[in-house]
């Protein structure tokens, strides 16, 4: 197992594989670091699975040791039950609010072998605010009484607090995206924040969030080099497979940001490959972009490089630049070699394989 | 201009250019039928410009002779107000509503020309719930007392009798699309229906979606013939994007199936060909699902086939479909010559250009 971290502090990870493939990869990326003097991986319960089991899908002692004991944590991946089940929660949504994850980020770029010298690549930095929108499960049934049918409600929720905060980090990371671009002279682009909403019908939530992310930058002169942009959500689906290399940051609220980056995933080989942070203020939670996918659950099948890259995203947001570089770079460099691809990217290598090929490009 | 429709009665359609490129696709197609003997066609005011003009997006009048005086309409596109505008509100979204137009038709269609013998074409009939979910616009803005920062929320309505009459739909039109396949021994594949939602989070309004479609077919030895499935609406895109062949109808919620649509248009070539009708039990409105396109409006460049395409789609729900058919041939025929191609699929013919070579090709 390889030393990533040189500090004398050893960190202490959370590790939740919950259900299906997220019992595979994210084994698949501890085992490598599991005699590491700098890490320390506590396994915590929560999912469909657990749920099951137990009653409860995301267990209060899961929150006190991630709150108490850790540093940061990975997440594998949930099960949605097939059909109602009383009582069932998301625990990943759960999670998000209880740590106060205020927002998802989802960097997509595309496969380093794919790369044409003379087309921008895909790269994508899709900020997706995490708390509220229709996540806050605020729902009902009622029943009209002249029909007898039954009639559900949602709330959906826009807050200028969190649609601000969101906004903040979008322009942040275009600002730091852009930092490093010109120092290593990529792609002469400003860097430019697009707001996704759907204003021209939810003008009062949408319009909130829209002129409250605007705000971020028409009230802060740090942010006059970045452009900003709009797009209807429908129409940045479309524009999302027309024209995917025009994006630079994207802020969506919670539901069009979840939609958008599944399908920026199609763009750039397969959902096996794209990461994300879940981020707040006091902890930050990896947590591959893609589901449990239990129709290849268990057949050492699945592609361990979107929790590996969710690390990297990990060790990033907890100030290891140099150990995040290694895992981003040793992953590019399986892609480019390309010998080793699960089936999602058209190989046949096992999820062992590719985390062994992984292993091999990291520093000693 | 040609003879469609050999019935001694005449048909009166609207005509509602709205915004934008709506007033040349709209005008482009009416004026090929100028002279027929067998449509009468009346030009209807609404749109966002008609609303900066006299304060009404959607007008009674307008209202009043649809219902009083046409068997259909065809509507253009609406402009979208580049910041918040008080009083203003979608007229498409009204009309939907105030004429009960329940369902959103939309047939996605690989374009002519790019069919491969040896793949399945691209083929999607997505049925789109038009009445509720966060269409309802029931908004409303508060303020957090503590900190004096704005808090918005919008209600999203799912009902058992809305979903249930959208389903019922999707599996008439499996049955009715198998029929026409069985006949010309096309893609031997069963009919299939395929049920978008996000009941992982959202477990009483998509649940009560999912479940009631569900029972449409459950409860109707009718449907025993038609597959059924379901994508969460994340899951959805991404797979629309890699495996578009494997749909066949999609139904879904109102705002998952307005993005959706758009996604699928970028599939087939561009938002410029997929047709729309708004239907509903006593009235249809044709409606192309491209938007106003300011950015191209009134330079004769927009592509004229999303209308013309929708005149077709209204036709068929008149029950004219020897004339249908004639006008999804003509287009057709332009799309496989490729001589006659506006600028978003890859040509430089005008809107004019597009349209007199599709007049060309219907039979007189
Ligand atoms: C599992 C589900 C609740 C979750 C979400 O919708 O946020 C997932 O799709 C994701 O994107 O992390
Ligand atoms: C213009 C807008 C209100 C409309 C919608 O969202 O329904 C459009 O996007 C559509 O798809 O017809």
């Amino acid at each position: 197992s390889k030393r990533f971290y040189s500090s004398a502090k050893k960190l202490t990870i959370g590790l939740i594989p919950a259900d299906g493939i997220g019992k595979e990869v994210i084994p698949a990326l501890s085992s490598s670091y599991s005699n590491s003097p700098n890490f320390n991986f506590i396994e915590l319960n929560a999912g469909f699975e657990h749920f099951q089991k137990t009653g409860t899908a995301l267990p209060q002692e899961t929150l006190d040791r991630l709150k108490n004991e850790c540093s940061g944590a990975l997440f594998g991946a949930v099960s949605s039950p097939s059909h109602k089940v009383a009582g069932y929660s998301s625990p990943i949504v759960a999670l998000r609010k209880n740590l106060d994850l205020y927002v998802n980020v989802r960097p997509v770029v595309s496969v380093a072998s794919n790369k044409d010298p003379n087309q921008k690549p895909i790269d994508i930095l899709i900020i997706r605010e995490n708390t509220e929108c229709l996540y806050i499960k605020q729902e009902r049934q009622t029943v009209d009484e002249k029909t007898g049918l039954k009639v559900a409600w949602a709330d959906r929720k826009i807050s200028e607090y969190a649609s601000r905060r969101c906004g903040k980090m979008a322009f942040e990371m275009a600002l730091s995206r852009d930092k490093i671009r010109q120092s290593l002279r990529l792609w002469d682009t400003r860097p430019k924040v697009t707001i996704v909403h759907k204003s021209n019908v939810l003008s009062i939530t949408d319009g909130l969030f829209r002129e409250t992310v605007r705000g971020v930058k028409e009230n802060d002169s740090m942010y006059d080099g970045v452009d900003m942009e709009e797009q209807l959500v429908d129409s940045m689906v479309y524009r999302l497979f027309r024209e995917p290399h025009v994006f630079d940051v994207v802020v969506a609220p919670n539901l069009y940001g979840d939609i958008i980056s599944d399908g920026a995933a199609a763009l750039v080989g397969s959902l096996g490959v794209v990461p994300s942070a879940n981020i707040g203020d006091n902890f930050v939670v990896g947590e591959p972009v893609h589901g449990s996918a239990p129709d290849i659950a268990g057949q050492n099948k699945a592609n361990p490089i979107a929790a590996i890259r969710s690390a990297g995203l990990l060790l990033e947001h907890l100030q290891l630049h140099t150990q995040a570089s290694a895992i981003y770079n040793a992953v590019d460099d399986v892609l480019k070699t390309g010998t080793f691809l699960t089936p999602d990217l058209g190989g046949n290598s096992t999820t062992q394989q590719v985390t062994d090929a992984i292993i091999k490009y990291l520093p000693d």
